[in-house]
Order: structure tokens, then sequence, then C-alpha cells
């Protein structure tokens, strides 16, 4: 059986997570969060993740500039920090690059990588180069959290309400209009996402019960933060946020906005779930409440036009069509 | 200017080294040894290495199973971490795959880097899965060394002896056969390559001034403590330990195994420094002293034939055949 055929990214990484326990005394969170969570000291947990960027899957080179492929590279890792509540500090960088690139290109994409490493003020203390076919950048990222901010995907409790912050489905409208030879205000949004880190320091700092970054659509975060908590959701279409610029890009490609932000990735927003009684302090960020968390026994559900749906599953990297 | 212009891997990470400054008073050594050195607690330091293995330029799928493949992964990032006298403790694996791979590569593969991690108590803590032409397999790996243990490439002093464990050449041996459809010993070390990390303990115990591991053949390992060492070294070429395998597999490609062990890569041996006063509790051990450190002034030389020559740089990916 062919990858593809076996049902997508998902299916891979649980077959993967089923086979691999972590074993280890001090793994505090393994596997199945944006990062692993690991002993440090009394106070603080550090946190531990890696993500991959691959030419003609993350992006492409008809519609990036190498600037922009390195400050991806770091706002996805970093955005994975953010979403336990953390801050990053230390990256080491691999890369695999075709014999054929111009040494301009490592520039701008070193160039790229520095400018966000200084803005989160991250060091990279390493890396390593190889030879490939299609360009890669994989970035690892060390992150610290202190114990009583630490954010996980399984904290939701019933009768909390979900959140989103920003704008969804901004990435992918950008990403459609690029395929389609079209311009808009998304294409930006897509060529150079940024995560929500300060935002995140600030929700976990007023408390919240779980947390997701917005890496392959609002469904499928949801989803894992269900099943992580053991709990059902309800979604409420209309409240999902979508910015004029998305919806009127989404217009020009015959498409709808909702689908998108549902099923889109790569917007690095957060998801996230917190006590009703926080509802006010709230209400001074970047945020809006677009569902509620029941029972697991309701299943998770999308109330859209006034019907209730089942949420689909959404974005997937084995399904997705190439760049 | 293409990258392979430049003068290959090492001018490449020298000019990257250049522009990146590690910045945080949290890291002891950033980039330029085998790991990053970054501050733990009293007693310990955190190691912090990544590598990849790019399909056709680390390995073939036509000489190489998916056991073979994920076997390989682990030992090269384990043997970051043993040449600077640490312990390995958590795995990230980033994975980029071909549409058309089948589930059972996975499998294989993921049952190659389970095997090597329970062999070295390595917990999996996390990783991702993108799309490719060509199979990636990067791994990020998080390890501690007690401080007093702490091996470094910029330890070596005039006067000190230079060892190197086990025997060299045999990987780069074996990678030749396999690329000229020759059988032989050595290919099962190109295949299935050990590294030295239990030996590595025993020797930061004896106590040591530099070590390195030899990833890139002995002669540029060697130029890395003397330029990190600010210091010169001599090395016998009659000295360097070479099996007998690896003689009789260089002769059937009619090469010298000697220009195998200097500048073949991938033995994950260990070359390492310390003071002449150690030398006979070494002997216990599956190590061969190869030289002695000097002034930096005399250069890095090599003996051979009873002629001093100036040591040659070596193996390099950017120049590198592909498999």
């Amino acid at each position: 059986m062919k990858i593809k055929e076996l049902g997508g990214e998902f299916e891979l990484i649980k077959k993967i997570k089923d086979k691999t326990k972590a074993s280890s005394k001090e793994v505090v969170v393994g596997i199945g969060d944006d990062a692993a969570v690991l002993k440090y000291d009394e106070f603080t947990y550090l946190l531990f993740t890696t993500d991959m960027l691959v030419e003609n899957d993350h992006f492409s080179m008809r519609h990036s500039k190498p600037e922009q492929i390195g400050m991806k590279a770091v706002e996805q890792n970093v955005s994975d920090i953010a979403a336990m509540g953390g801050l990053p500090k230390h990256a080491l960088i691999s890369l695999a690059l075709p014999d054929s690139i111009d040494v301009r290109f490592v520039d701008g994409l070193y160039n790229g990588i520095h400018e966000k490493c200084r803005r989160y003020n991250i060091s990279i203390v390493g890396g390593n180069i190889s030879h490939s076919k299609e360009i890669v950048v994989n970035i690892a990222l060390i992150g610290f959290v202190e114990k009583k901010y630490l954010a996980l995907r399984s904290g939701a409790k019933i009768g909390d309400l979900i959140f989103c912050s920003g704008d969804v489905g901004k990435s992918t409208a950008g990403l459609e209009l690029l395929r389609n030879g079209l311009n808009g205000e998304s294409t930006k949004k897509h060529l150079e996402p940024q995560c929500r880190l300060d935002l995140a320091r600030k929700l976990v700092k007023v408390g919240i019960s779980s947390m997701i970054d917005v890496s392959d659509g609002v469904a499928p975060e949801v989803k894992h933060i269900c099943e992580e908590s053991k709990v059902g959701a309800v979604i409420y279409a209309d409240k999902i946020p979508i910015s004029n610029d998305t919806l009127t890009d989404s217009k020009k490609l015959n498409k709808n906005g909702i689908d998108f932000a549902l099923y889109g990735g790569e917007d690095f927003e957060l998801v996230f779930t917190a006590n009703k009684n926080k509802l006010n302090e709230f209400k001074k960020y970047d945020v809006k409440v677009i569902g509620d968390i029941v029972d697991k026994k309701y299943g998770i559900k999308l109330i859209k036009n006034n019907r209730k749906l089942d949420l689909k599953s959404g974005f997937d990297h084995f399904k997705r069509l190439r760049v």
C-alpha cells in the first residue's frame, strides 16, 4: 500500500505514534502536541519541536523569494512553541540544496532566517548541509515555558469557550491566487505568514485550558483539541474570523472563504479554549469566540446555514496539490 | 556563483557561521563543534545536534534496506553526542517522503530508528512528515554531558598525542564496492555504520583534551581540531588504523585504503587528543596513536612514505559523487 492510500499524514502519524512510546520519566508530553515538553527545572519546562519546509510542497521558487522561505521556516517553528505558551531560544538549521543553486539563494535564505531569529531572540547554534534535488529547510527549535503557563491540546473542559485569534483562511486564499496567476492581498499572507508568539504569551497569562496553532486549518485543530482533551465541540461557521481581503480573494477564485478557514493550512493563528468566566478578559485581545466545548458523546459539529454538520477533516500534506 | 563553485560544504558553513553569531549567554558553544553546548544545571550541559540523511546523497535505495536507513540516521546523530562526551536522550524525526513510497518502507525505516533508539535509550518525542521527490530523514537530538566530561574540538594542546578509535576508511571502501557492483566485508560497514558512544564515555572519564567524530575522514577531522584549538599537527599515515578487510576491499577497487581513511566519510569513529601521560591508560581501549599536536606555525602535516606533506582537505558533500 502506498502512503497516499493510507488516509494521509494524520493516519501515518497515528501509526508512528502507536509504535513510539516515550519511555523516559523526563518526558512530560511526547508525540501528539505542538512541541514535546521535557523536564528542565523547578519552575520551567523545556520545549522541543521541529518542522521541515520542502520545495514544491510548502513553497515554490516561482512564488517565494529566498528571504521569504527562510522567514517562513522560522515562523512555522516558533508557532509551535507559541502554541505551548512558551518562548523560543535555540535553533539548529538543516539544509538540503541542489548543486545548481546560486549562492545568492543561500544568502537570501539566511537573511530571512536571521531576520526572524533576531525578532524572536533565537540563537542559531548549529546545523548541516546536504545535497538534494529539491530545497529542504529543517529547523529544530528549543524553547522554554514556565510550568504555570504551559498550554497543551489536552486541557479543554466541557463548557469552555473555543476561541480563534486574528483571521484565518488567508494563507490558503493566497496560495490559490498564486496557483491561478491572480493577485490579491492574501498572497503576502501566504508568502510571509506570521505566528502569534506575543499574543500567545498574553493568553496564557490570562489563563486558558488548551491551545494549538492553526497549521492545518481550524477544523483539524479543533479535532486535535477534542481528541487530546476527550471532549466534543460545536463550531459556528459564521463566527470564524475571516478578513474582508480573504473574502474578496476567495470570490476571485469562486471559492468560499470559510472552506479556506476550516481546511486551509499555514495561517499560524491560535485556536484555544478557556473557561467562560474569562470571556471579558479576552475581549481586549485579537481573538473571537467560535464555539463551545461539549461532552464527547455529542461529537464535533459545525453549525452552518442553520444546519448541524459533522466537522470534516481538513488539509492534509498527503492529499495536497503540489504548488 | 553556484554553491558547487564556492569550494564546498566547509566554505558554505564558514560563510554561514560568519553571519551567525550566537548571542545568548545560555550558549556555551554554538556553531563549530559536533553539537551545541547549552547551559542546563550546576553539573550538566545540554547538548543539541541535528543531521539529515538525503536519498542519493547519503544512501541509495538500490543498496540500503529501509531499516538500515533508519539505523544510520540515528547512529549519525548519536555520534555527534558521543564526540562531545555525552549521552543522547530525546529525538525528533522529520521525514519527507515521495507519494509513491510504500507503507512498508515507512515501517522498515521506523523499525531501524526504534531499534537504535532502544539501544541508546533515546525517547522519540515528536516529528513531522512532508512530501518530497527524494526521501529525507532529519533527526534532531538532545543529549546531556556532565560538565567535567565535556569534550570539545578546541582543547588540544601542543605536545598532546592524537588518537583514532577502531579502524577507518571502511565506510567509503564499502560505498565504492557498492557503486562498482562488487562484494566485500566493507559494504556492511557502509550500510550499517556504528558510532562509538560507549567508548567515548570511557575516554572522557580517563581524560582527553579534544574530540571529534569521523564523519568526513580523518584528515578534515584533524584539521577541525587544529583550527578550533589553534595548533598544528603531524599525522603518520602508517599509524592510521585500517582493517585487513578495508585493505582487501580497497585492492579490489585498485585504490589505496589510506585515502579512504583520510578522505572518506561516515566511519563514525573518534579522533581525539590527550596528554602523553595518559598513554598507558588508553592502551586498554580500542584506540591507536596516529600523530602529535604541534605548534600552529608548523601547519598540519602528513608523514607518508618518509615524506612530509601538507594534509589536504577531504570528503565534501558538495564534491561527492551521487551514489
